[in-house]
């Protein structure tokens, strides 16, 4: 006996029901499901996605039995409706739709009313006693057979139907009589027999037959396999075909066809919402021919079919727990349903619908939390563009989607004009080429960010997710010459000051003003909107609430700033997973200590080298190293009080929570100007030549910098600015604890390799740590302090056993390990990385989303032997990852204690937590 | 009862042998075992390295137990000899010398005559009768503790001798008398108060314990700490303290003291070598102020002393199995022996001695294959400065010794000077900044090559190995101005033509002619001389025959041409662990196709994107790919036989060897001029403006190249290269095999990181093999291929399992495995690796010798996981690290099949592979 293709439904029997998805596609699943709870469903029978598959292998042929299982499935159809498939008294007539296990354009979609020839459409005037809707039937049929099945360019149908509305003087389809569409069906037989070359099929078994095939097919067509790529969809085998027996919107004034949703899918009002079309079949509705009315005006219309579908949201949401998506058609004031789903819907939706459900008791929190994507949530604290506002807008081009929300301002095209308009008041977007370090100012001064170059992680897009700033990363189309102070898009020229829009949420790039409304749970955060006031935030508190008790690990944050601080402790954070202390250097006039510091550092050192080898003059060499030392302390002392204040701010914000700090990290070069002005101008603050500025660039350049002379090994060579920062952390400590805040610092040592980097670097912050507690006076458990390392090295994943005996906490930075462990440099593999995307070598990008199976593996090795020579150890996570849902999953499975990501991506990372807990049980 | 500190040697008893070194040093453990085999060895007694450990942790004091045996030896010592420490008749006088586990300079050396004093003097004056004898000992014994005790300068009590000799009008100490030496005497004492502050101590048992403590606390003095660390001498913990009673060999013209070698360390020559100098104690051979006599003169002067120690020369060496280093005394006629130890040997010697002893029956072939250091064995094919030469030569500055052996030659600054004057048959030396691939062929015409910049591993360093020629590296004292043509160093210019010297086994850097000789092995490895003419040479080709018989693993050689590779067959090789193509494209003319392809290659790929993606007009973007496709083909088919003959003439050198041939590895900007003038010259040579060179070039930049674009990352998305490379290499196969000569080709993808990248290149190539192997007719198995992978990236050892399903083997590219497992970039890690190693995170250069917890860990991981998947795996490693015999001892104890290097380095690496099993059994 052959395998099991064709699956019924229908008051006969029903084969199927919802659990069966992979089988028989989410459309059949459904529809046997709804038949088996006495959904007025109209019969038909689905084949499986097995057949699907089966049918590709065996390059486009039906499988053995196939054939007999639908013929056996037509006839039951036939026997239970009393019609007959070609039939030309009571004719059967079908539709054949695709329907893969997920939701998935691309495929071959519909095809109505098959069945029809000129032999069975005179048997359905009679019977319907409408001869113009027979021909409707018809020529729709012709249409969407010749459009879908035989892949006949859409616009030939369109272009001949349009000849006879014009030809009469009407517009819509409807005011066609029988004459017109006999006329067009004539038109429709020759358009087919010239583009194929043969008469339209007459056998309704062809049809089927060649409908089928098409629906099979269309599963590898470049378009479907295009949409699974772009969104991830793996594992599925094929699509499976639903044949259904047609029911006829297009009947007259008492039949019609609508979709609906069982809640307002943009914002989860739990309102019925919807659009219907009166004489309509199919796509009408969406094509935008004859404008759809809203759902609600149907109860004036045909107040019996509007009860009915009332009737049916209570039932279907009662039943499949969610919100719906639901295709009707009414025939003659019979309701039908023809398709149900879980609608989609936007994050707000989610939000409300999810707590609203759980609240009405239809779903448990658990459920609630699952329900509201993760990937999205942070969309909830961006602000938006205005829809009217942008539907009017002048798109000039699209960039990469790099950091959500809508900003719209004066473009500016250097960080120093960002800072200078911003400070008189003037909203600014930021141009750039790319951004650098050294643009750190004026992008936290822009509302926007928009770069022609660098993908999701390049240094805009980073920096603007952290910051929380809308961010456009990537315009390649953009040339934008900052010199000059323009920016050429498509001939359009953009010059400094005009004013510019972007929608981080879409990558959409506006030349004018577009209107921009902030978030509303972030204006109910920082009091400028009670809560009260706002459902959207009531709903949020009680989500993330809930989310907080299902999860194991703690969510921190990545934060440089007391401003960035009480941001994400409003948004939850339980902590500071990484502080980097070297973007305080960035920030206004700090910079030009720090320059002079690294004028002179090599002086010193090297006088002193001389000095303590005993070779040369000792007394010349002391004299000699007078003055650069002077300088060097002199940098050193500028330094301390700034970053202790920065310290003590972040401290006082963070409200007793633990701070992780990592000392100096970047190389020095990063620090200087790179281009001739920069250096001419710091050559004057500091009183040297030009050349001496230049000399210093070029023996600070690296060949490759991502794995130069920075973190650790910068703090083993240089160790008086490590010194510093200890010596800021402590004092800051003190200064707070004094106040009465509890102060949990950890002082992080970065890019530590070898276990005796991390055993000399402890031990120099460690006499720093004792020495700030002696003169302060303090014991030696004033403060409770932690000294531990980063893990962002291969090698000290590889040996962090031996770490771990010295460190007090890992944290793993994911983002440089994975740079080492895959080879990617984060700065160039936007050349190859997003073809290798495609291509199937990596699932994701690798710097978005952790490399589970090569990172991963790494972080497992790392986290395993850390805690095999140090059981309990505390380690987290403090790269860009820490905020993804799909590495929190991830980093949960393996134990981590806590992950830490930008502010704005706090409430994801805590929902992310809680379903990575929920999903693994 | 305390621990045992004290072990005497004498005819009472003798406590310790020559198994004891770790506990009572190199010299106490051979006086004892030279004791107990009835050598004339003066009795005493040794303080073992424990105690000197003991000492330093307990704060520099005794350990109880201690006086109390150091009083005992010292009365055993005196039953013995019959004399009484501090007696005033009969003395008993000691010396008291260091003495680790190893030889090393640095520590406080010896005292001679301790136990001397104003009363003792006397004793001594009549007892030997001769007051002038006595004299000169004290004063000796004050010089000497003074200085190497109490660390009063040196040169105080040189400057006071001297002045007694000026005042006398006299050059020689002998020639000053007992008169003299009193007032020597005197004039000491005055120095000693007024350096100490108190007197001369006249206690015979404090000077002892003054003595002992110097020497225990030198063993932390900086000179020592530093010489440790230079000689990576670890895991020691101390040294002994040897205390022996004196022979004088000053006691006039019947007396007399040596150092003599039982065979020749220059050359390892079986002869007796030696120097001595009658009426002479201790340092008096060394100082230089006497010329010492050569050992045979000996035979005249006494002897019966000189029998005696020819008697010993042949006792020793049968007993110790090697050649010593001997120290004697000769006092009043009878002969002492003080000290024997292995001595130290030039790798000639070394080589020499191993064969001879082996052929004598002294040792057996395992013995003689362990006694020749790999590590310096490839010294025996370098050219050589002749050393009288040498030392008149003007010495300029010292750098690395980056490439062993010398050369001499015109300064020339660009690659293209050295070309071109090599091409008109002069000898240069290239002097450059630092060297990049475009500089190869200016390298390989050069006869040394001098860079200021970069290390042990910088390009410069790792090419000039790869083809044998000298080279000094990072000489940071030199200004090279390449436009201008000269080369400053300290005030000294160096013009261009101005002949300058290298010595790349010493890193000197010399002005003017320095003589230089070829390498003896390599004049008959070229047929330039007579096997039978050259002992060295037979003697090299006995221990590596040897040697090949302990083996385990293979050796390869990293070869690209058919020179190199016929030097590595006359080398040994066993075929070619990594053939890289790229060199291929720098010869001479070859870089304007490939330069070409670079051009148009982008555009190629864009427009056919394009057309593939359907969108745009067909027609037009067929017709605008029609000129850079023509190009791109054209420089494609320009390339294929310059390819295909390349690797005929290295599958003909290898003549039936196995070849591994790295597909296309390097960053396409690689290829291109950063430069100004060589963007113009090539913008003519390629008929394009300088701006779309220019611009290209900027297109091509990446901020971190090593991590970049390149590699199968290359391969895939301009899969044509890869391709034109796979079919020269079969083409050239079957030629070649058509010729009668097996060919055995190993197609290597480089840079896999992920399996993916693996299949997709695999099946690309596999393609072109199979399209070839048809075309020319041939059955699939006409030609013995394979393909398989580098594993270079982290990711790749770790996900080694997965990768080894597509790949028929595994080379470990430990290099680029180093830089990213560490996280160190070869070009940068100057800066701070050096100080590294001199603070001990890394034992050694880990890019020179490989890192074994780190990379060696993810070394055995990738070969763990690959051999899991795929038991008997080929794997072997062809980074820097197969000519390193420590790196080459981990790689046979993980189970690599082979270990591949430069040519020079073959014979290095057979040697270290034998030693490696030897090692392990």
């Amino acid at each position: 006996m052959s395998k099991k293709y064709v699956y019924y439904f229908g008051s006969t029997k029903t084969d199927g029901d919802r659990s069966m998805k992979e089988l028989l596609g989410g459309k059949g699943a459904n529809l046997a499901e709804m038949t088996k709870i006495n959904m007025p469903v109209p019969p038909g029978f689905t084949i499986t996605t097995e057949t699907c598959d089966a049918f590709n292998k065996a390059g486009s042929s039906w499988p053995l039995g196939l054939e007999e299982q639908v013929h056996e499935g037509i006839g039951i159809l036939e026997a239970e409706l009393g019609r007959k498939f070609g039939d030309t008294d009571n004719p059967l007539l079908v539709s054949v739709r695709s329907g893969a296990a997920v939701s998935m354009p691309g495929m071959m979609d519909t095809v109505l009313n098959l069945g029809l020839n000129e032999a069975t459409l005179d048997g359905i005037a009679k019977r319907s006693g409408n001869a113009r809707f027979a021909w409707d039937s018809y020529r729709r049929f012709m249409q969407m057979f010749g459009d879908v099945v035989m892949d006949i360019p859409h616009h030939d149908f369109e272009h001949a139907l349009d000849s006879v509305k014009n030809e009469k003087g009407v517009k819509l389809d409807t005011d066609l009589d029988l004459h017109d569409l006999k006329k067009v069906v004539s038109l429709y037989r020759d358009i087919y027999r010239k583009a194929i070359g043969s008469d339209f099929p007459e056998d309704p078994w062809e049809q089927l037959k060649l409908s089928i095939d098409a629906v099979f097919s269309s599963w590898n067509n470049s378009r479907a396999i295009r949409y699974r790529e772009i969104n991830e969809i793996r594992g599925l085998i094929g699509t499976a075909v639903n044949v259904q027996a047609m029911v006829f919107g297009n009947m007259g004034q008492e039949s019609g066809t609508g979709v609906c949703f069982t809640r307002d899918p943009a914002n989860g009002e739990n309102v019925f919402y919807g659009e219907y079309l009166m004489d309509a079949q199919g796509e009408d509705v969406v094509a935008g021919i004859r404008t759809p009315l809203s759902i609600s005006t149907l109860e004036e219309t045909d107040e019996k079919s509007y009860k009915g579908l009332l009737d049916l949201r209570v039932r279907l949401e009662k039943h499949y727990l969610d919100m719906q998506d639901i295709e009707f058609t009414i025939e003659n004031g019979r309701l039908y349903i023809l398709q149900t789903r879980t609608g989609k819907r936007t994050v707000f939706a989610a939000l409300n619908m999810a707590v609203d459900m759980a609240e009405e008791g239809l779903i448990d929190k658990r459920e609630a939390v699952m329900r509201v994507p993760a990937q999205s949530f942070n969309q909830l604290f961006a602000p938006v563009l205005g829809s009217e506002s942008k539907a009017s807008a002048n798109l000039l081009t699209r960039g990469l989607n790099a950091s959500p929300g809508g900003a719209c301002g004066k473009a500016v095209f250097t960080a120093e004009t960002a800072e200078e308009w911003n400070a008189r008041g003037e909203e600014v977007v930021l141009c750039r080429l790319e951004t650098s370090p050294e643009d750190i100012g004026g992008m936290a001064a822009a509302k926007g960010i928009l770069t022609a170059r660098g993908g999701m992680t390049s240094h805009a897009a980073v920096v603007a997710r952290g910051m929380g700033v809308p961010c456009v990363s990537g315009a390649d189309e953009l040339h934008i010459d900052s010199n000059a102070g323009i920016m050429v898009c498509d001939g359009y020229t953009v010059k400094e000051g005009d004013i510019i829009a972007i929608d981080g949420f879409t990558g959409e790039v506006f030349s004018g003003e577009v209107q921009v409304r902030p978030s509303e749970i972030v204006q109910v955060l920082h009091g400028n909107l009670k809560a009260e006031d706002s459902v959207l935030y009531r709903n949020y508190e009680k989500l993330v609430g809930w989310a907080d008790e299902f999860r194991r690990m703690d969510v921190r944050t990545n934060a440089d700033t007391p401003r960035d601080t009480e941001m994400a402790v409003l948004f939850g954070a339980q902590g500071i997973g990484l502080c980097r202390t070297e973007h305080m250097f960035f920030e206004g006039d700090r910079i030009i200590p720090f320059r002079k510091l690294i004028l002179v550092a090599d002086d010193v050192k090297r006088i002193q080298e001389k000095i303590d080898s005993g070779a040369g003059d000792k007394e010349a060499l002391t004299v000699e190293l007078q003055k650069p030392l002077a300088r060097y302390n002199e940098a050193i002392a500028e330094l301390l009080p700034l970053q202790r204040n920065d310290f003590e701010g972040i401290f006082r914000a963070l409200e007793g929570r633990p701070c992780n700090i990592r000392l100096l990290d970047p190389p020095l070069h990063e620090f200087l100007p790179q281009d001739d002005d920069g250096q001419k101008e710091m050559a004057e603050v500091m009183a040297v030549t030009a050349e001496a500025v230049a000399l210093k660039v070029e023996s600070l350049h690296e060949f490759n910098p991502m794995m130069g002379h920075r973190g650790c090994r910068l703090g083993l060579i240089y160790p008086e600015v490590a010194d510093m920062q200890v010596r800021a952390i402590m004092e800051a400590s003190v200064k707070v604890a004094d106040e009465g805040i509890r102060v949990l610092p950890e002082i992080m040592i970065p890019l530590v390799g070898n276990v005796k980097e991390l055993t000399i670097a402890r031990e120099m912050a460690q006499k720093v740590v004792d020495t700030v507690l002696s003169e302060q006076g303090k014991t030696d458990d004033y403060i409770n302090y932690q000294i531990g390392t980063m893990i962002e090295i291969p090698r000290a994943a590889i040996t962090a056993d031996k770490i771990a005996e010295n460190a007090d906490f890992f944290s793993f930075g994911t983002n440089d390990l994975t740079q080492m462990c895959c080879g990617f440099s984060r700065d160039d593999s936007g050349k190859f990385l997003g073809e290798y995307v495609r291509m199937g070598i990596y699932e994701r990008d690798p710097f978005a989303s952790l490399d589970i199976p090569g990172v991963g593996s790494l972080v497992k090795i790392g986290i395993d032997l850390g805690r095999k020579a140090k059981p309990g150890l505390k380690i987290g996570v403090c790269g860009e990852h820490g905020g993804d849902p799909s590495s929190i999953k991830f980093f949960d499975s393996v134990g981590m204690n806590y992950v830490s990501c930008s502010p704005y991506r706090v409430p994801v990372a805590r929902l992310a937590a809680a379903q990575a807990v929920l999903d693994s049980e």
